[in-house]
């Protein structure tokens, strides 16, 4: 038991992520105070969130209150604020309205963003999805376009608002534009008079040359095939040069079309700048082997965030089994500082592979002993999602949804609300 | 079978609520092409509107797709417009945009919003409960304050933001009232650490000397006791005489507190003007036996817009069975006509009870032949309610989330998105 008469270690985590409400969770059995510190008032488990963006998922499905995660674990402080500033040599971090928080150790969780990469232009006609206002954005977009089409006269007008322009080809591009064909296809089919969806034009540019870089070559060359037979067009090896209201620009031609939806990058959240930290790729701050922030043994750094390169040499990617890791790891070397212990080895990724959905009922897997593809990898896709989700709850109302889905092609999250029914 | 060179009558249907959906799935068997037209993209079942603002159910729950409703009753056309206008003289209306669309029969069926009788002051400081988008608002105002309760330091600013008005004591301001004290004692239980939830107050306030008028005495006062018990502050046969920012004052005393409920009226949305028909309360279109607007046979008001007046000189309440009745009546004239048949008799309400929840696992039932309080009422009223949701795939994920409330005071749809924490 903590000597009643030491002061407690105060850790601040901000961001409650993967990386960040995991380290709280580690900390549970430690004789620290936490602060857990997010703009938002629930966890987002965002490898779904393409799901709530097409109408398979509501939005409370892939959300839990932050606060009802941490209710019984009493040395858990949530506070519903933003960061503004970080003070390293005084250890305060200063909150939206001035107020002042003290700390002895400082966790930086805060995720990563869309990213245009300085093009402000194409942020302004393309939707990036990140988080659930960005979701809510694009399935009024997505579905509104439908209506708009449904109500016009003009043949150029109804393809230009039914074809869906999808920019990335990783997880996030492939599972989106999967997503929005399988709508069109399936779940519209019967629901319009004037405009036949299955006629709705998805497009997929990536500018690699194969879709899902990262996974082998094998089960990249099943995902292309899959989504080509189920009407996605693709385009590999072509840059998207110029983004507008009205279109794309790649490899030197024009693509017409109203939704525009970006998937092709990602920068860190601000972070680096509070604590002048040195950054690596797209803002995140380079962090050593216990990720720590060189320098500062008070600052870790974790998740998309940090940018963390193993002995090996290898860069880790932004996903969430890296920040979940990171998370336990950190809350491992917290531990073991208030107890006055011996700090843990360096922080070691143990991947466990990469899953993504290709369409309907496919998916590809990618595990360290077995490369799988189709319904089978699709089966695990799922089983893998339901348990890695939050809560009884939110898995039983998936599940109902995924089977409804599978066996009827509904989508019951069809929900509009407001009146914007039409593109820009 | 319809002759095919005899024109078919066109019906045009404004609004997709209990009445409009009722009276184009009546019209499945008749020889005319349905249009609806609804300004939204779903029907929303009112009933369970205060879960959704209670954060005990997800929008999309209760909210079904209106174009997927009739995907398979093909003379239904769905149209996500609104009417702005409407011609008798040369049987058109004008849609927003200024397109125009003729009809032979015109049902309007557009329902009631809140209404604050002229008090547009009134308006600016409680929020109104009548759709997806008022939930949507209500929920952040109810979670955010006690977010900004827990970020406060000053005792009398968070007695202020805990104080929870409802006015208005019919089912919704009951339903309304007892939900939030609900929440605030169970569920949010132990989820902050410097306020005590518990001691929230929710203060509801009924003109009349009486709460739930309509339902016998006994249910009434059954229904005052359950929410004195769970803490509910009761002020009946209290007129509001004001309401600002800070509180209401009622019957000469000032009631400080931030967040204002309005459950205190409604009026019928428009569409007496549209047509410059005799109104009746609150905007209704004033209506015959057989639902026409008087004196033109072509045009019928059913539900929340309509004031329909027994043969035994009874106003008809502004409930969904009576709009589901009318609705249904209304497509057994239209139908007969069609076919050239005699028409229908005079419309007869079939009151088949009322039902309100009257804090947790608790409710009223005032039926034809039995009057039930307290848990048989609840479960009751739990059934009622799951039958009547549209969809199989609404009433398994509400019925998931009953239950794990239930068992576990876990609300799952406790989502605040955008950064609206606090109340203005």
């Amino acid at each position: 038991l903590p000597d009643a008469s030491a002061k407690r270690l105060r850790i601040v985590i901000v961001g409650a992520g993967f990386g960040g409400i995991q380290a709280a969770k580690g900390l549970h059995h430690a004789a620290v105070d936490v602060i857990l510190i997010d703009r938002n008032n629930h966890f987002l488990f965002q490898p779904l969130l393409y799901q709530v963006a097409t109408a398979a998922l509501a939005p409370t499905d892939i959300a839990s209150p932050i606060r009802s995660m941490f209710a019984k674990q009493r040395n858990v402080t949530v506070l519903l604020d933003e960061v503004e500033a970080v003070d390293p040599a005084s250890r305060t971090i200063q909150l939206h309205g001035a107020r002042t928080l003290a700390y002895d150790i400082l966790v930086l969780a805060t995720g990563a963003r869309a990213s245009w990469f300085g093009h402000t232009d194409w942020a302004e006609h393309s939707l990036g999805l990140k988080s659930l206002a960005d979701a809510d954005v694009l399935r009024q977009r997505l579905l509104g376009a439908f209506e708009a089409a449904e109500s016009s006269c003009d043949p150029a007008a109804i393809a230009s608002l039914l074809t869906f322009i999808v920019v990335g080809g990783g997880s996030s591009g492939v599972e989106l534009a999967g997503s929005i064909r399988d709508l069109a296809r399936y779940t519209l089919k019967r629901d319009f008079r004037n405009i036949d969806p299955e006629k709705a034009r998805v497009l997929l540019f990536e500018g690699g040359p194969n879709l899902l870089a990262g996974f082998p070559d094998r089960l990249a060359a099943y995902a292309e095939k899959r989504l080509a037979a189920l009407g996605v067009e693709l385009h590999t090896g072509v840059q998207v040069e110029h983004v507008d209201a009205d279109g794309v620009v790649a490899g030197g031609a024009h693509f017409p079309g109203k939704n525009i939806f970006w998937c092709a990058g990602v920068a860190a959240n601000p972070a680096a700048s509070w604590i002048g930290a040195e950054t690596g790729k797209h803002g995140t701050i380079l962090v050593g082997q216990d990720c720590t922030v060189p320098g500062r043994d008070d600052i870790f750094a974790i998740g998309d965030v940090a940018s963390f390169t193993d002995v090996e040499g290898h860069l880790l990617p932004g996903v969430a089994p890296v920040a979940k890791q990171q998370g336990a790891y950190v809350a491992r070397v917290i531990a073991a500082r208030a107890r006055g212990a011996a700090a843990p080895q360096a922080f070691k990724y143990n991947d466990q592979g990469s899953l993504a959905i290709v369409g309907r009922s496919s998916a590809v897997a990618s595990l360290p002993h077995v490369k799988l593809t189709g319904f089978v990898a699709w089966v695990m896709w799922s089983c893998v999602h339901l348990v890695l989700l939050a809560g009884l709850r939110n898995r039983i109302l998936v599940y109902v949804q995924w089977v409804s889905a599978w066996l009827f092609n509904a989508r019951g999250a069809r929900l509009m609300i407001g009146n914007s029914t039409s593109p820009k």
